[in-house]
């Protein structure tokens, strides 16, 4: 356990003894499929999750089933909203799935609840997450009120690295909060300009530059 | 100013009588004048700042000059945004601008830092301001990215509270982040409807139930 605490709390080795003692004695390990909804909305409050192994997508979802992705969890990342029902002024929802198998380090949400209020460094550990994920949803907000879709889906691929994407359209307009119709219509746009040439579920990028153009203008 | 800090501060009776003496002895009283810039992104970092007297409203904005607000800060408000280059993990600009004359408390940037890593109560209470923050944008992102316009429009003039709305277009568009052009068509829209009536800089709502469907819908 203690091996995992180090892996997935960045701070643990500046710890106090009891602080580290009342973690190894109330840490349990969950182990979900993938595709498993380890949390949803707010009929669950699990407590503080720390990402052991796999990956994780955070989501918010509409009515409609319109989703749009938060941010990705991977190996020593922590999820604090899953511990939202104990957080004063969190007032929204997020999903969370799990995108591969997973193992999960999970403080329960009331022994969660003790440490932070007794533990600077770890409150202090916890804002900083907070803030980074704060920063995570200014992004998406900027991305989706100021830039065209065109040019969020130039940097979407772009920022995959990668010349041969592996990808279905609803997956790419589930990331990007739009419709898998709009998302085929600006990707059929981009291969007539010979920018890319689409597959079956693969997207092929031949012209990087033009890409680049597209994501600065 | 120990009336001030205890008007903004919410917790501030709470404190030891050591970190009352640090916010007194180091805090600065401002005033600025309608329409001043108080912070622009990355270029001000003055430090914590809450709310005396006025109001003030907190913006991000694209290179082609369109805006979003965040939210809006009245008396006895805080705002942590304006110490950013003392936040670890915050890689987003806001700005803030005094919607009427204010006075304001600041915390030099340097102060601030100092007290929030010493003191756990601050510390936490600071966490709470970032997380009702975020909940505000989760808030309009949600709004953005899930809610038709009308709807938000609807949702936006019935939380005004007024029959008799005094307003721009423009403001109007700034505050849901979208077009002048976009807003007047919804606007004449719902005039067509016989929901509200237009007139220069006022709108006069004439059919509230129909306003709360469309809110609801």
């Amino acid at each position: 356990m203690e091996k995992i605490l180090k892996k997935s709390i960045r701070i643990y080795n500046t710890l106090s003894k009891d602080e580290k003692k009342f973690l190894i004695e109330n840490s349990k390990i969950l182990c979900f499929k993938k595709g498993h909804l380890v949390h949803k909305g707010d009929e669950t409050c699990l407590g503080l999750i720390a990402v052991n192994k796999g990956s994780l997508k955070a989501f918010i979802s509409s009515d409609s089933g319109k989703q749009i992705t938060l941010y990705k969890l991977y190996e020593g990342d922590i999820c604090l909203f899953t511990a939202a029902c104990k957080m004063k002024n969190i007032h929204f929802d997020i999903n969370l799935i799990c995108e591969e198998d997973c193992e999960i380090l999970l403080l329960p949400v009331d022994l969660y609840e003790e440490i932070f209020k007794n533990s600077k460094k770890i409150s202090n550990y916890i804002n900083e997450i907070v803030m980074a994920r704060f920063s995570d949803v200014m992004w998406i907000l900027e991305q989706t009120v100021f830039h065209s879709l065109d040019k969020r889906l130039a940097n979407y691929l772009l920022n995959l690295n990668k010349k041969d994407i592996e990808i279905t359209h609803q997956k790419i307009a589930d990331e990007l909060g739009s419709a898998r119709e709009v998302i085929s219509r600006l990707l059929k746009h981009f291969e007539n300009d010979n920018i890319l040439k689409l597959n079956r579920n693969k997207i092929t990028i031949i012209n990087n530059n033009a890409l680049l153009e597209i994501a600065e203008k």
